[in-house]
């Protein structure tokens, strides 16, 4: 069993590539849930939604996010009855909102609408969130503490990143499920998420990081940032922000004492030697995925790599 | 300032007319919320919204109800995803029920919701909830009670009405505006709507009765039942079971002691002394509303009968 720790849309795409390789149901996705947030009343996680809709083949394949082909007639009506619409929130997407908070309010955890969502939509791989407890992402700008999806979405990641806060993680629990599948799991990979406001937020989650520390399986990380930037997404300023260089190195810095082995682009071959000098194994392939049988190859590497790791050790 | 008591379609489409004879912002509804009711955990309020959606402009003008060429793609995905979706709501419609419950829960009254909706939609008659409370109109069949838009929507009103329930009534009170509206109005309408589940409603939460039998201002009520029949919706079944004829004398003997005046159709004219013979004075004029100018025309002459009676009395 395959447990990945995902974040939105680049985690949603290795995925794809994943459940290509092994049976779908063997794979367990542990997904971020800092970004969550509430608009209009509706309880909105994004990276729980991605990954959904990308394993339920129904996602906006250009934004990475959103259902395909969707409408936004309820949100240009909210807009003019004066609700702000700064999120773009689809029709059918909102359904999912709507169902979620629905099912929330009474009284089934994130985990249990998680579950119903991706049956509902026939994902044969599990979704679960990190916790069911909320945890916000801030981040801590020169303006004060600002949601990550407002300072993502909102302020086009224009503000000066001071630091991360992670509103609520001291007392989170993990997800009922979450170290279970852990301790089951013959391989962890850590997908080409960003390190920080992903991973790094489920990794805050108390007990998450040392249920990896303390698994036998091998962990394999796959580097976002290709020739010092990311792929998507604002992992640059915050990994600058939190004294990490914006590189495949940083990346291994980000993982070290976790990852046993990283996933590297052929462009950043020359940071293999840093990599492997602080005791990281390192894999040198082709992580852009531009299409099927890139995030097929890129899945194939990582899963490759964890086989033979459990072989040398 | 004319104050009309309105249910859903029927008084939607006869505000039509009497905002085209007398200026919009001298009109006053007071609405029907008995059928309100929560789907999704959103905030439903059937007969608010065709009032609005009416005097907006944007209303389904086929059915009554909805939005103009409003799409469905959220009630589908919610159908998809394990909802119970008997009830049809469209997109642009579901944002009003999204930001409706919103606001609810962000502690508005149903009545500032309502006013926030009409005006951002444009609307210069005040729509005013009859109350803030929850109120339930319940039908008593021989399964028990069933809200009424179960009754209606669910089970195409085919049970047997053994009488009907106004839940939460007797602690209701009246919503904020609506005893200063009556009071100021001069002229008082009763629409063409369902006199026991629309106008009975309202006239169930108490001081409303009693605020329009204490007003100066006559009342003029429009059958909506023509030729022994309801030109919409499920009068019949209801006036029958609680005793009353379905007829033109029928609606009169519901008015009885609260309106001055019945505004009945041509057709039911031979139906005329019989209701004079109650001390409710008649007019007979067409009250079938095909288009806008029938709309007027209609609330010209309930306007204009009352006029007459104010310089009578």
């Amino acid at each position: 069993m395959i447990v990945t720790l995902a974040g939105g849309v680049g985690a949603a795409r290795f995925l794809e590539g994943v459940v290509k390789v092994v049976a779908p149901g063997d794979v367990v996705a542990i997904v971020n849930t800092g970004d969550d947030i509430t608009l209009h009343g509706l309880y909105i996680s994004p990276d729980l939604d991605i990954v959904t809709y990308t394993l339920a083949g129904i996602i906006e394949e250009t934004n990475g996010w959103g259902v395909r082909g969707d409408t936004t007639n309820t949100l240009e009506m909210l807009k003019k009855l004066g609700a702000d619409t700064w999120f773009l929130l689809g029709d059918r997407d909102m359904a999912t909102h709507i169902r979620r908070t629905e099912l929330l309010r009474g009284g089934a955890t994130l985990t249990e609408v998680a579950d119903q969502v991706r049956r509902a939509l026939g994902v044969a791989t599990r979704v679960l969130p990190m916790c069911d407890q909320p945890v916000g992402t801030f981040i801590r700008t020169p303006d004060g503490l600002i949601h990550f999806e407002h300072y993502l979405v909102q302020r086009h990641a224009q503000d000066q990143v001071l630091g991360v806060h992670f509103k609520g993680a001291e007392s989170a629990r993990p997800a009922n499920g979450v170290l279970e599948a852990i301790r089951e799991a013959d391989t962890i990979l850590i997908a080409p998420s960003n390190p920080i406001v992903s991973v790094g937020t489920i990794l805050a989650v108390p007990g998450i990081r040392a249920a990896l520390e303390a698994t036998a399986a091998p962990v394999v990380a796959i580097s976002p940032i290709v020739g010092g930037a990311a792929i998507k997404g604002p992992a640059a300023p915050l990994m600058q922000a939190l004294g990490y260089e914006v590189s495949a190195r940083g990346v291994a810095a980000c993982y070290a004492g976790l990852a046993d082995l990283l996933v590297i682009d052929n462009v950043d071959a020359a940071l293999a030697d840093d990599i492997r000098a602080t005791g990281m194994e390192v894999v040198i392939t082709d992580t852009i995925m531009r299409g099927p049988a890139e995030k097929r190859a890129l899945a194939q590497a990582a899963i490759a790599a964890a086989r033979e790791l459990r072989i040398e050790h």
